[in-house]
């Protein structure tokens, strides 16, 4: 029988880096009982995003915001709209450039995730917020 | 019960910019009475594409277009495939970097989008065009 | 009435280039006698990733691998990451530049991509490899 789930969670950042949210995720999905189906997971925000990577090497992650500090630099003179920091506008296009969504299959009652695959909260700001995320199960 | 229903429709670009369509998609949702689901977005396109940013100040969406025209830039020589213009290619990679389909789930009637998301068109050639999008609903 | 289907495939790459995977999908879709539905396209891994892109002019393809050989060069000395090969950070950054999942609506039987619409396996690591892509479609 067909149903749909959904969990709207949030992630308390302490500022720009990574939050992996594989388990909370993975758990969702085992405790509806799903064993095939899609989930979705939504990220509502305009500076952080979601990212699916490496969940072995903490130096991947640190090599990602090294590339992406160097790709679009905070304080930017380019950047018209600075009234809300210096971090802002390269928030914003950090997370146009990566995704704030992901549509993932699930198969044996598992998100059909690579070994290496992780998956995060990317948080784009320097200062902690409170990010909302919305995931969506549907399957049987 | 659960139930699908597609709209098939287009944006009319006047050239490279940004073309809100989140009341569209919304509208299409409200209609339709489902209240928990999920909504893919997908453009029809490979130099135009979808983007989920701010939609309060356009400030945002000026400092996105002169950060892409300078990361992607016109006429580069790097590029062989400039039959269809000098600003093809960079349309082309500026539509990897972002992306063609978004997938958003539907809660209490509503797109679960944050205060600040609008969805966008991002129309990357500098000539009008017609871009068709399909949206797609699933729910009940 | 709805129903779900799964396929677990796999793409043996040369290394770095596109693979296209359209006539794949669209063929697992046919077989299945969908007519109404949504596709979900993702590919378990880290370093290579998937792309919408033209189908047409495979100087397209040239360019996209000039421009982002160029925007993420390998054996770039800001990486620390470097014990798996000097394409292995740029590998992953340009994976999430790209995505790692599509999903496009399925309408009348088949994909609803545009004409010029081809979808690719992006292998961005320079040895062969096997990359495990999920296929997940819903509809009926």
């Amino acid at each position: 029988m067909f149903r749909q789930e959904v969990s709207e969670t949030s992630v308390s950042t302490k500022g720009r880096g990574f939050y992996e949210i594989t388990r909370e995720v993975e758990s969702f999905v085992s405790k509806t009982g799903i064993k095939t189906g899609l989930a979705t997971v939504h990220i509502q925000h305009t500076s952080a995003s979601l990212l699916v990577q490496e969940n072995a090497d903490p130096e991947v992650r640190r090599d990602f915001e090294r590339f992406f500090q160097r790709l679009v630099p905070d304080g930017d003179r380019i950047f018209e709209h600075t009234a809300e920091g210096d971090d802002d506008m390269p928030a914003h296009i950090r997370t146009a450039l990566t995704t704030v969504n992901l549509s993932i299959p699930v198969v044996r009652g598992e998100l059909a995730l690579g070994t290496w695959q992780g998956i995060y909260v990317w948080e784009h700001r320097k200062h902690p917020h409170t990010r909302r995320v919305t995931i969506h199960l549907l399957g049987e």
